[in-house]
């Protein structure tokens, strides 16, 4: 029988809570197809910080790189912000994805039926929205180098970081959004500022040099500020966006509140040898910790993906994509995502309806 | 009797056309206010680099610098988009505003009653929004050094940009703001990526101690990914918004599609001394360039805007403004605005209808 070791890291806020719920759907959706599941639990975040003063413990890496996939729940509070850089939670999730060397983050973003209204978009331009984000993860201004602070001529104190990439950083990502473009409607759109960043510039070169190797892949181009537009404006127009790491992380937040229910959302960050790191888009949400109302199917979905992508369980995976439709066609509804002649119901809830519908 | 000079910038695309009728329309609002304009029209972006190889010749910059204030219309088209970065259309409007040290970035975006349809969010959503996005314009990723291409030590090209801010930048940027919140609701809201960037972090720093000088003002900080999120959720929570270069680009292009109507947007670039920058937050439309088509209601408001905060005229401004809205409550409506019910017509008879409600 297949076993996985899978790590856990659920973090800070109600990360556990939904890691709690998810865990138990991953073991089920996995014995339904016969295979098994080893669970390791590690701190990260704040929690990792409270416990050992550091926001990545290293026991808490090595058990990730040991194991088949990693699934995280949310990371960050209020208790932590005021933290000096290297004693941030977030900067423990930097951390992970670069030791991960996770560099390919998929961001799906899709207006379900069922939750359409939950959309501030009019209807008709929600309606039928079905994107991925590719986001480069591991390069870019959020790691590169020269960075700090220092003063300068004037006397003048500065900040500064630098965006940065290398070729091979931007063809192997630019390859992944094509083969994820071709997998789903042929269209990539290739987001930058090329028409002011040097960075931009040479990103813009490489994806255009990669697409010759994908003719049956549609690419297009747009500035960074177009993009931020047309999501709003018409975002059924995309397909497949692939983008650098910090305009990967405004688009692809701005992607998901389209939707309405970024509650939903699940994403992948994988790299090319080692495990996947699977994570909710949504934050830790501090103010409803522990309270039982958060909505673990952006995890759920996570779990989904991790099946998929990190282990080629593609039945597993459809299995509990099924079973969270299901649920929400059975009127099931946590409060983010809570409407009218619907069942309002808690986070062990929804997640054992899930259960019942795999 | 008072005489101010203007320079013209009609630049690309739609550009000569807008320029046009908001030039009657100052003329017009000045003579009825008792002071006259002498008029300067000269050559930007793409247009001169046709004419003169550059795209922004001295003759231009010397007659802007000379000026009282600096009206743009709109600058960039496919025919220069593969040139080489210094003969860009758009490194002539960058060259421009670094020249003349027009730091602040002032962006209203409102949705007016007029026009709540023409937003793709939902009407209790976009109802009302008011926001000013304060962009710093003359730092940041944009302007900062080193940037370019090279090779790294694996041999590898690698293309590269500076984020940096100096505390006089961003303390100048933050009076800026600070006073414009004043003026509005009192609200300022801070956009950083302070928990990555150490750009990031001095600038939440710098903006925290300008705070003091404004007890009066409310200061929140928001990271950008949420920023962007937020805008879509719910764009009314937001009066003044500060934030850098190239988020703010991002977040102002958003925010103006939030409001359903980018071709009624203007803006204003000021700097410490010397002539303001005023020009359309739209772009140059090539594909309607030349057909009567554009809709110059945005460089109608940014004239209003030049007359405002760079001649100190608020009575003019405010006759052209009433004059906008009055030509909006008649009916007249361009193609990009256009709903059942109004009529319909083109860039200048829509100008000429703005003539007579002044
Ligand atoms: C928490 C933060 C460092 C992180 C990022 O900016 O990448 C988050 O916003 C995300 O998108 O996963
Ligand atoms: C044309 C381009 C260089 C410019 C910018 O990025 O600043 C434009 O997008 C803007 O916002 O005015």
């Amino acid at each position: 029988v297949r076993r996985y070791t899978i790590t856990l890291l659920p973090g800070d806020g109600i990360g556990p809570e939904v890691i709690t719920v998810a865990k138990n759907v991953l073991q089920l959706a996995g014995s339904l197809e016969g295979f098994e599941f080893g669970f390791k639990e590690m701190p990260v975040g704040g929690a990792a910080l409270d416990l050992t003063g550091v926001p990545l413990p290293e026991e808490t890496l090595l058990a990730a790189k040991q194991s088949d996939a990693i699934l995280l729940g949310a990371i960050g509070g209020y208790k932590w912000d005021t933290n000096e850089k290297h004693l941030k939670p977030e900067t423990g999730l930097l951390q992970l994805r670069e030791a991960l060397k996770v560099f390919a983050n998929l961001r799906p973003a899709s207006v379900l039926p069922q939750l359409v209204d939950a959309s501030t978009l009019k209807k008709e331009v929600a309606e039928g929205v079905d994107l991925m984000v590719v986001r480069e993860l591991t390069g870019g201004i959020y790691f590169g180098k020269p960075r700090g602070f220092s003063i300068n001529e004037n006397g003048e104190e500065i900040g500064f970081n630098t965006e940065v990439y290398a070729t091979y950083e931007i063809d192997r990502i630019a390859r992944i959004a094509f083969e994820t473009a071709r997998k789903r409607r042929g269209k990539l759109c290739s987001v930058d500022k090329a028409n002011v960043l040097e960075a931009s510039m040479l990103w813009r070169k490489r994806v255009t040099t990669i697409a010759s190797e994908y003719p049956d892949v549609e690419l297009t181009h747009m500035y960074v500020d177009n993009a931020a537009m047309q999501l709003v404006r018409n975002p059924k127009q995309f397909d497949t966006i692939v983008t650098n790491n910090i305009f990967g992380d405004i688009l692809s937040d701005e992607a998901s509140m389209i939707t309405g229910s970024i509650g939903m959302l699940p994403s992948a960050s994988l790299g090319e040898l080692g495990p996947g790191l699977f994570e909710p888009i949504h934050g830790s949400a501090p103010d409803i910790a522990g309270q039982d109302k958060a909505n673990p199917l952006a995890t759920i979905l996570s779990a989904a993906m991790l099946l998929k992508y990190g282990l080629g369980e593609e039945k597993a995976a459809r299995r509990i994509e099924t079973a969270v439709l299901d649920t929400l066609n059975r009127g099931f509804r946590t409060g983010d995502i809570y409407s009218e002649g619907n069942k309002l119901v808690g986070c062990q809830e929804i997640g054992q309806e899930v259960v019942k519908s795999i």
